[in-house]
């Protein structure tokens, strides 16, 4: 009475394809392979809890769907099933950053067998076992045989979300933190706090919501069910609380924290403000004393973070009393006030036994040895911390609003090879961060703007370092981000949607034409362009148009192979369908933009769309025929190519590069 | 420091489209229209409590997105607004039979007023201000002038989803309130007990979900907050417990309810299964009149459904000590037994201030008249029930699963015009609820299986008896379905989404190209071809692909256009597009389908596709020149429709009608 497929003959033949992502530590293939189909099984063998039984599920559900065994399957103990789960302890509960994720996954002979010496570890080998699964036949699944054995290079591997500027509710950080398990990231960095909103329940100060956030905030209640989410999928969630600066929200409803008199407003714009905490009052440690000792409570991570970062001292220069205090102390600058205050609060984290962190802001001569530096502003400010023996972790790169693609990211190494550390200094880097802020992103857009390019950086912070292939970065990566859809991110369907609601029909193809060969420009000069701030609705087409979309590097792969053999039917009739589209696209996309009020700053970019694909016709069609185009022809493209790279606009073209080398080459046909 | 769109000059001539779903009862065009800018402001005028704030919020938040009026806008008070919400007061807390759903808005000149009885009379109001936006030339919004008086011609408008087949989370139950709400739909009939499951924490009871739910239950908790989602936008929740046959799940942990020994498991068949509460013990009614006086708690709507379907009698004439009973009692039927079981229970609904309803298989000649019939066999049921002076509604038509399409349900009416009803007893029918079972849907699955659909029916159970006209329907029914993918609705990207999943690739225009003219067989056919049971994953083509997909009804038109006049040259370019892409769409089709085992059983059907589009070309082609085809083409081509109309398979071709058509007449051109 259950599923009717048969059972598929023994597993003989499937020549492993590697996609896994991140790339294992080390990986063979071995004889055999299993079979996946309505017989399969799984048994845990040895130390068993609620926490593994939970990530066993989690993890059938998932191959029910992707290779149709079914649903509520029951697992076993023992080791006579299908798959065998074989753990030896539950590690630490709570997850550390000194938890042991490596695993060994073995497949052959009809039989797989993962092995960890954690909970958290099997957890890291399930989502291997997963991305091995393939296509065995045309009717069935399995997964080929292999020798895995996987450790991640650095301990930290992290993620931040800023719910500040914009609120993220709980259902997006659940999916982020099914997608940051899925590529084995480890720490969700939790940015709780800006001018522009409160977001984390106190009790002790309620006005800290009821006055800070417009209704838009995290009980403690749904913190704790993030924390177990997490937990659950082997996260650390760190909490940050900025300040001194970046607390407009905090003295909404405590002005005499700040250091004007205030009153304050809820800030909705955006960049530097100048509201600050009195680092001079003891009453403001006695407000921060309670107000850590809550959130110590209600996050069990070690780490604590608070921020630090763009203080920029003029509320402290403006107040007598500050001035005064200044002078008394020998403080002479507003940075060493800063120092100051960073060294009362690192007390307090220590009283409430937590660790600090902070960003490179916090970097100072007598810095204690406790502090984790986070470096937001540059590599060396990492090596400086190493150096002055602090540990740290790099974000300078992994700023996801820059939208670099992951091309330019995949080799950012939190360990650059021109900075000299001894090897201890080394392993004062535990790893790196990407950033994700808040600016411009709502819950609708956000997934886009982090995946998949997330999933090359978290290759970066697990994998071997001489893991650095960008072309087989970007043919895994194309199936990485399927699979991230399929954990439930609309990092895909987000901007369909969109897209959709700009067209105002599902018939949008044009559209989808266009938002296929462009991406958002980065944060300052979406934020100069449209002046942006917490009331402007993000509903243009550049909310709806993803960085680093796939045609991107696929038309530089296209390009290339093209020019380097002009006589290849298969890329060459690839480029010329790619550039027909965009021709064809240009009737729709100005019916299109005509009635759509929202798409009115896309127009330019719509109308140069048929342009570019009559340039890449010509081009290819001059190289592949050895037939010289008319005088002026490349001139007159490249000028079109460098205007269109200097628009003004929200939204890039990224094919400009591989047109360019197109147009230079069939310019130079004679 | 907010947005820097300019304010638009004074709105004077934007001419009146209408896409209103539903269509309200009067509606006229005024003088004068209003634009939606960045000084756009919102006031309420008189009666003003949290729940219209709320509301306001969220239509402003719409608003936002949808017409670029600025984020977090403060509502005022007073009446000098852009526009102004009048209400005369609450109405009633939870939402009632006898809610006042009224509303009148003005628009004219530069100003808007809705004007409403109670909260929710102004929240329907909200959502049609919200269908009124238009484009104000090419960078602006404005709402026409029109004046409307609007009310719902049935007062019971509901939509059934059954949980307890499959489970679905919470978050699914609130974006399908968000969509009924939208479509003014005002019942939440939340089946959440059945033979697969047990689906609501009762705390007396707690073997209920402890051993008949897989853990997948909704805690009491999340109930509320259910409940409190759909009051917020006045919606009643009518929570069913069938009984007392579909009871398997309550018997895994109270067996002694049982008419049989036991052990029970939970079922993962479908189908109408033997289990039944033992109707003879007095037990069991202790057990019931606990178990209803917990959900009476809990539920505050003034209904409680315990079903009465499809118990099959089996057990309990197997069961000697119920035979014995039966005799001694002068029960001479299972029926007249289970009319006993129901007078029992409605008796205890009673006592706990509720009024039963209950599916048409309870309606008996001494049905109690407070008793509620729910028609699922058909129209009859609910005349007869009038006729017996019980109230009714109807669901015989609108049964999700069923797969007609919009067309074919639109006009079904629950108050048919065959039936000789007097004025007093048609009054008794309350109106009609759409069905959605459970069996073959699962979280991102279920919105495509609903919408657009339920909102053609939510326009049947609204607007005025001659709003029928099938073709206007579907016009507005496109806009309606972005509208509801606007609130929050996957059932365009869930399906998009899954397609990408079974193609293994971002490029998968071949398999949507196949997507778009297909359908899902309906329930039965399903069932039987795949023997679907809990544990099948629903993960093939059919669960990808949408009941009635728009290209059914605009293929039909350009068809109708076209045989009208086929000179029409947009209709024949149109068709030659669609029947070329068709064709064009075969080898990647190929390809994709021979990668996939999951699309295995689709093979035939995406084969079969660019045989239908040659065959619309050929006839297209002849039609246009007047130019006869070979003999024998028109019989062969009937043939291959014919064949494809009664395939095996999971999903139907929706296009085979107006190919027909065109076949016909092209086989006549002589």
């Amino acid at each position: 009475m259950t599923n009717v497929a048969a059972h598929a003959a023994s597993c003989t033949n499937v020549a492993f394809v590697n996609t896994l992502m991140p790339q294992p530590a080390k990986i063979a293939t071995a004889p055999g392979c299993l079979t996946l189909d309505n017989t399969f099984s799984v048994s845990i063998a040895a130390y068993r809890d609620a926490r593994l039984d939970a990530a066993t599920e989690r993890m059938l559900n998932r191959l029910s769907r992707l290779a149709a065994v079914p649903h509520h399957l029951a697992i076993q103990s023992g080791t006579s099933a299908d798959l065998v789960i074989d753990v030896k302890g539950q590690g630490s509960v709570v997850p550390s950053l000194d938890d042991d994720e490596s695993y060994v996954l073995n497949v052959t002979n009809d039989h797989a067998r993962l092995e960890a010496n954690t909970v958290v570890g099997a957890m890291r080998g399930m989502e291997t076992f997963l991305q091995l699964v393939q296509a065995n036949g045309g009717s069935g699944f399995a997964v080929p045989g292999v020798e895995i054995h996987d450790q991640p290079r650095f301990r930290w591997r992290g993620l931040m979300i800023d719910t500040g500027r914009h609120f993220e509710p709980v259902s997006v950080i659940e999916r982020t933190l099914d997608g940051m398990a899925a590529v084995k990231l480890n720490v969700f960095h939790w940015h709780l706090t800006e001018d522009q909103g409160f977001r984390i329940e106190s009790r002790r100060f309620p006005k800290l919501t009821g006055m800070g956030s417009d209704g838009l905030y995290y009980t403690q209640e749904q913190a704790r069910e993030v924390i177990a989410y997490a937990a659950a999928r082997g996260i650390r969630v760190v909490p940050e609380f900025d300040m001194p600066g970046h607390t407009t929200s905090w003295l909404v409803g405590y002005p005499e924290l700040g250091s004007a008199p205030g009153p304050y407003e809820v800030q909705r714009t955006f960049g530097v403000h100048d509201a600050a905490f009195d680092p001079t009052r003891e009453s403001t440690y006695k407000f921060l004393d309670e107000f850590i000792e809550e959130m110590a409570d209600l996050f069990p991570d070690a780490y604590m973070h608070l921020g630090g970062d763009e203080s920029n001292g003029k509320q402290w220069r403006a107040n007598p009393e500050i001035e005064r205090f200044m002078k008394e102390h020998n403080i002479a600058t507003t940075q060493a006030l800063q120092t100051y205050f960073s060294q009362r609060v690192e007390k307090l984290l220590e009283q409430h036994h937590k660790h600090m962190v902070g960003w490179d802001e916090v970097l100072q001569p007598n810095l204690p040895k406790d502090v984790v530096v986070q470096s937001w502003r540059g590599t060396h400010y990492l090596a400086d911390a190493a150096r002055q023996g602090n540990q740290g972790i790099l974000s300078a790169p992994y700023y996801l609003d820059h939208m670099d693609s992951a091309a330019q990211v995949y080799l950012a190494d939190p360990l650059p090879g021109g900075e000299q550390l001894t090897a201890e200094q080394a392993n004062l880097v535990l790893g790196g961060e990407l950033c994700m802020w808040g600016e411009h992103v709502v819950p609708r857009t956000i997934d886009s703007r982090i995946w998949p390019r997330a999933a090359a950086i978290a290759e970066r912070f697990w994998s071997p370092a001489s893991v650095n292939d960008v072309n087989d970065m970007y043919r895994r990566l194309g199936v990485m981000s399927l699979r991230l859809e399929a954990v439930g991110l609309t990092h895909i369907s987000g901007p369909e949607a969109g897209l959709r609601q700009l067209a105002g029909s599902e018939d949008d193809g044009a559209l989808r034409t266009l938002a296929s060969v462009v991406q958002p420009v980065d944060f300052g000069q979406r934020y100069r362009e449209q002046r942006t701030s917490q009331l402007t609705p993000m509903n243009l087409l550049v909310d709806s148009v993803r960085p680093d979309p796939p045609m991107r590097h696929e038309l530089e792969m296209l390009v290339e192979g093209f020019l380097a053999d002009s006589s290849h039917k298969k890329n060459r009739d690839e480029l010329m369908a790619i550039f027909h589209q965009w021709v064809a696209a240009g009737p729709g996309l100005e019916a299109i933009a005509n009635r759509s009020p929202l798409l009115a700053d896309a127009r330019p970019r719509a109308a140069e769309l048929s342009v570019l694909g009559r340039m890449g016709l010509d081009a290819v069609s001059s190289l592949s025929a050895g037939k010289r185009r008319p005088a002026g022809w490349a001139s007159r493209s490249l000028e079109t190519l460098t205007r269109d790279k200097n628009h003004n606009g929200l939204v890039d073209f990224v094919v400009l590069g591989p047109l360019e080398k197109l147009v230079g080459a069939a310019g130079k046909v004679r």
